[in-house]
C-alpha cells in the first residue's frame, strides 16, 4: 500500500505532528510506503513530490509549519484538474491519499472522493470553526499565544491609563477572540457573529476609566460595526494600491476610540505569529491522535471520513460534516462570558 | 444569599480562576454575598475567613496558588468537625458552600451535603484522575511545562549521547506522564497502571543508542517495576529518617539504567514546578467556566452535585461520582501511543 | 530620612523590580521612611501620594507596569510647576527624591537638582538609547519577545511562501530591531539610522524566494525609507482625523512590498506587547540592581547622579550624562550583523 | 583557507549559534571552505568529520544542542594524541581549528596552541565561572529558565505553606543561583563559595513562617555545608553502586529542614533542562558575536586567543585567560543581594 499525503491551506500548529503520527504507525504497523505531496492539491495535480518516511518526520514534532509546503492550489479551478490527478496518483502508485486542511482543502477532497478518489481527510484550522469536531488543532495555540499578549499588556494598561486593542484572527468565527479574551481577562470581546456598536464600546471604554481601570479590548480580525453604527474608520476605503488591509479593524478601533474618548489607545496586530511556531501539548496531543487515526482508516479502507474529536474520543465522521456550515460561536457560550465584559 | 469558597488539597493552576469567576457572576448577577473561608475544610472548622467580593478578585485569573490558601484538614477526622463546621455557617450566616478540590476535599463535601450542608462541588486534580469529566483544570498547564522540559531535553540527549529521564507528577494514574510523553515525542513513557520491567527499559536503552539517537524517558512519580522485576535501587529502603523520597524513581531509574547499560543518565524532577504558576489558556477557561456553572449551581439549589466537562459543555454531576474510583489511563489510548516508544 | 520615588514615561519591564530594591534595602539597611508619588512627575506636583513600604512592594518583582502610575507631565510646562513640587516635597517631609525614567523624566530630573532639588535618577528606556550605560533595563525582554515572535514566523515563511514584516519599537533607535532580528535569524532589517531603499528591498526579498527562501523583515517603527526612495505607501498622510497611524511602517512596507514583487506579505505589530508583562531574569537583575544602587547613593548624598551599567559593574555618572544625545545603534555593530541579511 | 570547527564538553544553549555565525562569515565574506569535526576533540583525534557549509547551518540559531556533537575526550590523555591530531589536520587539510568548549576543551586548545596548532577559541559554560568575559553564553537561558521556575512556585509556598528547594547547576560557582534567587525572588541562596550552615537556613525557614509566608531556596548543586555543620544527609554516603547522585543537595536539604523544623518541604530539580533548548536573545546574540569575530581572528592569523564579552565588546583575550582560575561569585555582589535573603 501507498498512501499520498498532503497539507493545505494557511498555516497551523500541529500540521508536522499529524504528518508524523501517520507516517510513524503507516510504517512500523502497517508496513505502508508513502509519498509526500508537496504545496497542497498542487502536488498531486503536477505531480510534484518529496520523499516521506520515518528518517523525513524525524524531529517535527515540536516544529511549526509544515515539511510538505502549502498552497491554496484548487484542482476544480484548474482545467483537467480531477483528470490529472487522478493521472498522476496512477503513475506514482499512490492507492490512498490523506488531506490534512481546512474548509478548501477538505471540499476538494469531498469533491475528488465522490469521484473515485480514495481519500481521508484530517481538518485543520486555527479558527476552530468546523462543525464536526469538538476543537482542531492548531487553535489551543493561537488561543495561548493571544491570551500571552494580553498578559503583558495588563500591567501597561493600568499603569499608564492606556486603552488597548489586541487583534487576533478569526475572519468568520470569533472563537479566537472569546477563548483569549475570556482566558486573558479582556474587558470587551468583539467577534464576528455579533457586530459591535461603536458608541456602546466607547461606552464601555469610560465608565471603565471612571472605575480607574484601563480597558483591554480583543477584536477579531473579521469584527464589524452594526448597520448604521457611525465608525467612520472602519468603512473598508481602499488604499491607492486597492488593498483594505493598511490598518485592520484593531488600527481602526484604536484611532476610532481614541478620536472619541479622548484616552490614548493603541493596536497590536498578533497576526502570522497566532499561526506558526510550536504547537502547545494539546495540539500536539489532537494532531497526533487524528494521524494516527487517519491511517488507521486507510487501513479500514474507510475513506470519504475525516477525523473529529468527540469528549476524549477520536471518531470518524463523514468529510461531508467537516465541509458544510461553519461552527460560529454560541450565543451562549458568549453569553456566558459576558459577565466579565464592561 | 450568603455563600461560602473554600479550596482544598495540593496546588493547581487555575483555583484562582475558579474563585474569580464564582464571585463576579454571583455578585454582579446574582447580588450574592461571599464570605472565603481559609485553608481548606480548616476555614468552616475552625471560622476563619477572608473577605472575599470584587475587588479581592481583581487581577488574579492569571495567578498560581489561591488566595484562599489550602490544607488538607479533614472535618470528619476532628472531634465534633461536622457540628462545629454547622455551627460555624449558621452563625456566619452562610448558606450555601462552593468547595473546590480533589478527591478528599470532595469526599468530605459529598458526605456534609448527605448531613444536610448545601454544597456544590469543583473537581480540581492536575493529574487528571477524576472519571466524571473528560478534563480537569491544572492538568493542560502541567503537560504543558512537563513538555516544555522534554522539548529541551531532546537536543542534549542527541548532542551529549546521554540517557535522560523525566519524573513528573502522577501518583495513581499515569495521565501527565502519557501526555507529555506523547506530546514532547518521548522514547519510553512509564505509569502507575503498567508496573515496567527494568529490562525491557534498559533494552530499549541500548537499541535506541545503536540507532544513534540518545532516549528520553518520561517517568510517573508513581511508576513501579514488575513483581520480581530485580530493580535494586526501586525496592524503597528508607533513609534515616524513615523518608524514601531521596532519591525517587527519576533518580533511582538514571542510576539503574547508567549502572546497568554503561551510558550516562540524568533525571530531571520538575516537581511542584508543575503544579505552581500561571494557568495556560485552556485551564483558565474550563476553571473559569467550572465557576460560573457552581455558582449557576447554587442559584438552582442543586447542591450535592459537582461540575464537569464533557465535550464542550459544562454538565452537573452528582458530587459521588466525582469521588469514587479514580480515572486512571486507558489502556487503548496508551498502546495508541506505543508506536512512538522504544 | 524621607525618600520619594516616581516613576515616568512609557511602560518598561522593570519598573516595580526598581522599586522593590528601593524600597527593600532603603527600609532594610538604612532605616528609611517612603513616600510613593503617583503618575510621574504629576505626583509631586499635585502632591498626588501614595504608601509605599515592605508590604506594598511584596510580590512585585515579576510584574509588569508600575505600582506608582506614570504619566509624561512636565512641571517645567505648568505654571509654578518647580515652586508647587518644591513645596509639596517640604510639606511631605520628603529630603529627597528617586526619579526612574527616560530621556523626559530624567531631564525634568536633571533640571530641578539644578534649582536645588535632591534626586537621583534610574534610567529606563526599552528603546536601549541611551549613552551612559551598557544597557537599559526591558530591552533585554522586548528584544526576547520580538525574537520569539519571529521564531514562530520563521516555518509559516518557509511553509507558506510568504514574506513576514515584523515591526518592532524604536523610534529613534534601531537597537531592538537589530538585537531581535540578530537572535531570530531575520533576512532584513531596517532601522531609523539607516534610511532603507524599497528597490534594494524589494530585490532581496525577491532574491530570496529565489533560492526557495521566504524573507522575514524586521522593521523598527522609525524607520524611512531613503529620500526620493519612492515608496508610495510611507508618505506619511493622515488620515480623516489628521492620525497617521493607521497602518503604520509595518503595514506599509507589507503593502508596498506585496506590490511591487507580487508576492503575499503580512505584518506583524507586536507594539505594546513588548513593553508590557514580567521580565527577563537579565532585566530584574539589572533594575534591581539599579535600585539598590540608587539607595545607596541618596545614603551618600551624591545627588544628581543616574545608575549606569559598565560590564558587569553599576556606576553612578552625571544625570546630564544620561540625558544629552542618544545613543544609536553604531554603524560597526550594524555592519557586523549584516553577513546575515539578504 | 580551510577551517574546521568542534564542540567540547556539557551542552549549552548557544552552540549552534556559534557555528552558524563562523560559518556564515567564513563563507561569505573570507571564501573560507570548513570541515565540521564530530564530538570534541574525539573529531580531529579520530579523523571523524561532518560536512560543514552554509546548507548545514541553515536554521540552527534557536535550536539546542550542536549539530557536531560533543564529548569529554581529552587527546593528552590518549597515546600520540597531539600526533595523531597533527596528523589528521594535514591530511584533511585543515589550517586552522576553531574550538568552542568550556575549562578542558579551553585546555586542550591552549596546549595545542603551544605546540604549533592554529586554534582559535570560543569559551563556552553555562556557570558563567570563566574568568576573563564578563558573561558565557548559555548563562543567560539557565538563569531564565530556573527563574521561571522559581516563579511559578511561588503562589504554592504561599498557598500551601511549604518550603521549596530549588536545585540548580553550578559545581564550583554560584553564578546560576545567585541570578536566579535574585531574579526570582528567593529567600535563600547557597552557593558553593561560602558554605552554609543548616541551623542557620533552617531559622531563616522558621523566621519566615512566623512572618506567614513559605520560604524559597535555591542551591547550586556544589554547595555545601560548613565544617562540622552537622547535617547528617549531605555526608555524601555512595549508594550501592558507588554514586552519591541518588539523592543531590536539593533532595538532601528538602529532607533536613522537613526533619528539623517539622514544615513539608520539597525539591526541584532542573537539572539539564538548564542546558538544553532554545537560547535566549542575549545568548544569542552573543554566540553569535563570538563566532563572527572567532574567523575574524582566524581571518587575521591572530591564533592563540580566545573571544571575550567587556561591556558591549567583543574582544580577543589570550586562550591562557579563559582556562586559569575559575571566577567564582563576587562576595561584594553575593553581599549586596543579601538584603533580599532571610
Amino acid at each position: 500500500m501507498r498512501v499520498g499525503v498532503l497539507t493545505g491551506g494557511g498555516d497551523c500548529p500541529g500540521l508536522n505532528a499529524v504528518i508524523r503520527a501517520v507516517v510513524r504507525k503507516g510504517v512500523s504497523e502497517y508496513g505502508y510506503d508513502f509519498v509526500g505531496f508537496r504545496d497542497g492539491w498542487k502536488g498531486p495535480l503536477e505531480g510534484v513530490t518529496t520523499e516521506l518516511g520515518i528518517p523525513q518526520v524525524r524531529g517535527i514534532l515540536p516544529r511549526g509549519g509544515t515539511i510538505l509546503g502549502s498552497s491554496r492550489t484548487n484542482p476544480f479551478k484548474v482545467d483537467d484538474g480531477v483528470e490529472r490527478i487522478k493521472a498522476n496518483l496512477a503513475e506514482l502508485g499512490v492507492d490512498a491519499l490523506i488531506a490534512i486542511g481546512g474548509e478548501d482543502t477538505l471540499g476538494v477532497a469531498t469533491k475528488l472522493h465522490d469521484l473515485g478518489v480514495n481519500v481521508v481527510g484530517v481538518p485543520k484550522t486555527i479558527d476552530n470553526d468546523l462543525n464536526a469536531t469538538d476543537f482542531t488543532f492548531g487553535f489551543d495555540t493561537a488561543v495561548n499565544i493571544a491570551m500571552e499578549a494580553i498578559d503583558r499588556l495588563h500591567t501597561t494598561a493600568e499603569s499608564h491609563h492606556r486603552v488597548l486593542v489586541v487583534e487576533v484572527m478569526g475572519r468568520h468565527a470569533g472563537w479566537i477572540a472569546l477563548h483569549a479574551g475570556l482566558a486573558g481577562g479582556a474587558n470587551v470581546v468583539l467577534i464576528p457573529e455579533k457586530p459591535f456598536d461603536i458608541e456602546q464600546v466607547c461606552a464601555l471604554v469610560e465608565r471603565r476609566f471612571e472605575d480607574h481601570f484601563a480597558p483591554i479590548l480583543v477584536v477579531s480580525e473579521g469584527a464589524v460595526p452594526v448597520e448604521g453604527g457611525e465608525m467612520s474608520l472602519v468603512s473598508g476605503e481602499k488604499d491607492a494600491f486597492g488593498h483594505v488591509r493598511l490598518g485592520g479593524i484593531g488600527d481602526r478601533l484604536a484611532s476610532e476610540i481614541e478620536h472619541r474618548t479622548g484616552k490614548e489607545a493603541r493596536a497590536v496586530v498578533l497576526g502570522h505569529v497566532q499561526r506558526g511556531g510550536t504547537p502547545t501539548a494539546f495540539d500536539r496531543w489532537l494532531a497526533t491522535r487524528f494521524g494516527l487515526h487517519a491511517i488507521d482508516a486507510v487501513h479500514d479502507g474507510d475513506f470519504g471520513t475525516m477525523m473529529a474529536l468527540r469528549g476524549t474520543h477520536i471518531e470518524r465522521v463523514p468529510l461531508i460534516e467537516g465541509t458544510g456550515e461553519l461552527k460560529l460561536v454560541d450565543p451562549a457560550e458568549y453569553a456566558e462570558a459576558e459577565v466579565f465584559f464592561g
